[in-house]
């Protein structure tokens, strides 16, 4: 168990709140009601200036009244009063605190002043808060609920962490109606001091907590939260929106919680990187979430689908296909086991369609049954058992003809909910969900989420939540990468990026760029610098044509299109030309690099970008000519490890490019994912290294080789 | 006005019914029901062999006693009756049928030759039926319902035909709890008649439908449908969701409706090339075809967001950008304007955010209004505004420190519901779409349902459904193609085709194909067939080195990697050498084509395979080396207009390479538009051609030049 600053935060034996008053439909008293109202045992203390009591509790006028020295501080008081009640409550000895107030950093650079005194303030005494800007937690295990919205007693499997308030809290009637119950919830707000990093490590460690999904808006500190992420995502399913991707996104982000926006491609890779399960939508993450909280794992691809209706079944069945799932064709054995339970001609071959039938007992019991012991499938989604909701559609057309009886005789008339129903999915300890049209006002919908199996009301959705089980399966699967150990910094690597300051370069040119490259083990075209025709002529002669020219200097960072690179010289008469060629464009001092002309059908780039939170982002891709075509590239945060790169090598289109392709050989894989790791590794031992991009590099036969590099230096070195 | 044979079905006068019974639980009794309880105003008669009322009406044994003709006939009877009953039907002249029945096509071959006899009973006596295997139709204009679930009188605009009878009538309740309204729908079945093509040419000229949704799991006439489309969206907003295009949903539509399903990327490309918009799934079918539905056209794709909220704002601006919607920043003046009625530092730029705030009216009607008057937005989304739902979750807490008052009692303390909210989407005659956590139980949600205002239950939903009304923006905005008129067929061509059938050819050999090519206007490289050594050392120095040398010959399909072919032939000695190679690899006298080496950076690929239903799908893509790694094509349905192949060519991911491209002038788009259409012109010209492959064509400089075809030819011709 960590030093988790959560743990007390989450349990407090009391809780003293400021900002309530008796007016009970104000923001802070509506969330100290939440607290008087939904079991919590603990104590709760008020702090008022002038009344006495609130909702009949008594109310004090500072911290130093209190009678004991609460675990918690609550605030929701205006903005100064919030930075001297926290020291306040620091003086006394209390240690953890929410500040719901906000109109700190999310409002600009005076609030982010306040913010930095905040957590001044919190540091002198040692205080953890959540917040400010958030709207607190809700920890079910202990009925502990400081949000604006009542959260009745429950047994929840789901933890949240939100850098939105309205996600945990105005999001709950709805989570109610889909059966979806948190175990602990934190809102966030501006992440001053707790940021979600440490909540993603509670509810990593918290035992109630069997799945955890995270709203995003911006990570502050990448490098814990990917520590944190991948030790927790070993141990339970990890799922996240992130919403900071795109301009609108970002925009919107920093006005909300102030949130440090990174580009969606990074989040991909790292969340990829990670092991956690990227939505896209928030109904997504609490669905799936859910789903992932409440089933088995998925023990292999196969769906069985049981429905009375073939839109449904046939929606589902395409929609597995889509996800990675499969829906196999049961054996003819399982189908004659099968057949008596159906019309005649209904389809048995999976999915199971029963077509209409108001008997709900094949459907959801004698039929599954058969299917699960079968073993033929790994998991079941079942669409169209209803009970009350399709009979109360019934009932309103047939009472007239019924006789004089109400809803309630004509139910007690049909056949009773089958309780055995919700027994199946624990019985064989598979993953099923379920699909309907009906709410819970139909009692099977009712039962089913009392059971915790979860409720789509679209067949695709439960199609797409058992995606989501498979998708878990994977990554549990994933093999874990060697802990990396930095290689030594090498000097000739130092002394290079030593000159290149005193030049005051921005940038290292080609070849002194491929020098540092190949001090780190990365190869690199065999090539020799030329100052002069002559010493042209004898680098070609020791290379052996055909060779390549290039303009060498530190401010040539792109050459092409502007004459300042020959390819495929096959002869000295040719290089002549060349050569001068290429000074007549880059002028006549300007050393060419006289280089081995390398050639193979397949081109790949690898590159580094630094990103504000996360460090060096490494990235793999499809080179050459297509860069910009297809921008087929990935991207994981340095270090990489073994494993990392090895996924980055699969999680592009074009990997078929990296296998045997049309006669050419399988790419020399941990030659490539050495150079991935390398240039992880070059960056974080060479800070004032800006960018690296290493594109081409040809696979020649099987052994990648970069042919273009180009170092960019931080600004002002 | 068509012909259609649905203007009659979904308009009788009088209606019998065979198959319903006095027990009102069975499935032929509860369709019986809808049609007498819904509001139907036209005659409804039933048949029953023995029983002289059904639900207090008169039932007759037979057709013949029936007191008039009636418009249609509902048959729910044994397949066996069903076949007696059309005929007697027939007989005494009733025009019109729904056939329910289940048990033909989708069980098999016996049960489609039931179908053929129903067919061919209807033909004879001109009757037109919906069915069989399906559950009828609503009609809201004349409350006329055939379905199971009961649909109350209301004044719908969706309009949907779909192949499964469950999403038009299981699906109901959750509709009513959307608020989305039928016009009309059609529950199509196996079509053995009437089909899904009938039915949007139907719903396409019905004035009271404003927009159609299609569900498909198989087209059966590809070309009338797709004629039919091409008119129709021209009018209205068509969507589609098509779930017949893998291996699993395939096989569930097989046994469901034994539709005959095509793969997917070819239903993708003919909804592109009828302007239809494709949906993942039933919900996104449902609410986006209510969106399209009921609001106007969205002028341009600047949108409005407003919330109380910071994580529903970042989330919907995320998703617009997505969709490729903008939220653009509003200029300082209009900042200004709206800052009054936010508290100090909350977000004006757009997305406005209120943050915690009861009342509504800022929110729901004052920003809004200065929003909409300034112009810089082309419709809103707004999420938050709420009431009872949000009072009764506050009243639960509260309800002990309120004094002694009842939930309406507090709801009466409380700001009304603003009803002038709903009249703001009008007056201003923008899209409006809502997010909301809240059901019905909530006052706002029904209103802006009463108002047919859509409200989406996650932001992102929302966002998603306002991506489609820009979707159908850009559908309106397409240039309509002219007309193709097919070119004479070519006397060459149909030689050459000849000559093959003589020869028991299955395909043509390149330099042929290229001739029946040439003959259509596509242009090919220039070549010359050879005998021998010395007829392709002549033709080498006609041509000019360099050339390629190929084995010529209709069994050698495909050349690489066979060595039979040989590229960069650079003189006579190159030339022997390779000759010799290939012949030993060929066979003695297999001819060897000798070809200009084309040599350019750009490859791609035009092709031609025929589909059942659709016939001949014209294929556009990225060729050579990468054409099977990026699999970047696009399909659509011969012949094409020019339009439709315009739009291949910004259809594939590689588009830039189209374009002025790392120093390559712009591809002649001209010339490629123009052998996009001659391929799909010689299919249709030439049906004895199976397919067409003609990969790579080379971009020299500008024009595209065919470099390699295949043409495969028809078994047993």
């Amino acid at each position: 168990m960590s030093e988790n600053p959560l743990h007390l935060l989450m349990n407090p034996k009391s809780v003293a709140v400021a900002g309530a008053s008796n007016t009970p439909t104000k923001m802070g008293s509506i969330q100290a009601l939440s607290l008087l109202k939904d079991g919590y045992q603990g104590k709760v203390y008020f702090l008022h200036p002038k009344d006495k009591t609130i909702f009949g509790i008594g109310a004090y006028p500072s911290p130093r009244d209190l009678p004991e020295v609460p675990d918690l501080a609550f605030l929701v008081v205006p903005i100064n009063a919030a930075l001297t009640l926290l020291e306040e409550f620091g003086r006394i000895g209390t240690k953890r605190a929410i500040v719901v107030t906000a109109g700190f950093k999310e409002t600009g650079a005076e609030g982010a002043n306040l913010e930095k005194q905040l957590n001044e303030v919190a540091a002198r005494y040692g205080i953890r808060f959540v917040g400010p800007n958030c709207l607190g937690i809700i920890n079910s295990q202990i009925c502990l609920n400081t949000t604006v919205y009542p959260f009745p007693p429950s047994d929840g499997l789901l933890g949240l962490a939100s850098q939105s308030g309205t996600y945990v809290t105005q999001i709950l009637p709805l989570s109610r109606k889909k059966g979806i119950k948190f175990s602990k919830a934190i809102s966030l707000g501006n992440e001053a001091n707790i940021d979600i990093a440490d909540a993603l490590e509670y509810l990593g460690e918290d035992e109630q907590t069997k799945a955890v999904i995270l709203y995003i808006e911006g990570i502050r500190n990448g490098k814990k939260f990917l520590e944190i992420a991948r030790k927790v995502t070993r141990r339970k399913p990890v799922l996240a929106q992130y919403v900071g991707g795109t301009v609108s996104g970002a925009r919107a982000g920093m006005s909300h919680t102030g949130a440090m926006a990174g580009p969606d491609f990074l989040y991909d890779g790292m969340f990829k990187q990670a092991g956690i399960i990227r939505v896209g939508s928030i109904e997504e993450l609490y669905d799936h979430g859910w789903t992932l909280a409440t089933q088995p794992m998925l023990r292999g691809n196969r769906i069985g689908v049981m429905t009375n209706s073939g839109g449904p079944s046939s929606s589902i069945s395409n929609t597995c296909d889509l996800v990675g799932l499969s829906v196999p064709r049961y054996s003819e054995k399982l189908q004659e086991q099968i057949r008596p339970y159906l019309q005649p001609h209904a389809a048995s071959s999976n999915p199971v369609d029963l077509t209409f039938d108001t008997s709900m007992k094949n459907l959801a019991i004698t039929i599954p049954e058969i299917i699960l012991k079968s073993g033929e499938v790994d998991a079941l989604i079942s669409h169209g058992i209803m009970h009350s909701g399709f009979l109360r559609e019934i009932y309103s057309h047939a009472v007239d003809f019924l006789g004089d009886i109400s809803f309630e005789q004509f139910l007690e008339m049909a056949e009773p909910v089958l309780t055995e129903t919700f027994e199946i999915p624990r019985k064989y300890n598979v993953p099923y969900l379920i699909s309907t049209f009906f709410g819970q006002e139909d009692y099977y919908t009712k039962g089913f989420q009392e059971h915790n199996i979860p409720v789509f009301h679209s067949p695709e959705k439960a199609a797409r939540a058992m995606g989501a089980l498979y998708h878990y399966s994977l990554i549990k699967k994933r093999k874990p990468g060697k802990k990396v150990t930095l290689p030594k910094i090498s000097p000739r690597a130092v002394n290079i990026l030593k000159q290149a300051r005193q030049n005051r370069q921005k940038a290292l040119d080609e070849h002194t760029a491929k020098r540092l490259l190949a001090a780190y083990g990365v190869p690199v075209t065999k090539e020799i610098l030329a100052k002069s025709l002559r010493e042209a002529l004898a680098a070609a002669s020791k290379l052996g044509y055909p060779v390549a020219l290039k303009a060498c200097h530190w401010e040539i960072m792109h050459k092409s299109g502007k004459s300042l690179i020959a390819l495929n010289i096959e002869n000295a008469t040719s290089l002549k030309k060349a050569f001068l060629d290429i000074r007549r464009a880059a002028g006549f001092f300007t050393p060419v690099l006289v280089q081995q002309m390398l050639s193979g059908g397949r081109e790949f780039l690898a590159g580094m970008t630094r990103f504000a939170a996360f460090g060096p982002g490494v990235v793999f891709g499809l080179g050459g000519v297509f860069t910009e075509v297809y921008r087929d590239t990935t991207i994981r945060v340095a270090p990489l490890t073994d494993a990392d790169a090895q996924e980055m090598l699969t999680d592009i289109r074009g990997k078929k490019l990296l296998d045997n392709f049309r006669g050419m050989p399988e790419v020399d894989k941990e030659k490539m994912i050495k150079i991935l790791q390398a240039v992880g590794n070059i960056a974080l031992l060479h800070p004032e290294i800006a960018e690296i991009d290493l594109n081409p590099i040809i696979i020649q036969k099987a052994r990648p080789v970069v042919a273009d590099a180009l170092i960019v230096l931080k600004n002002g070195l």
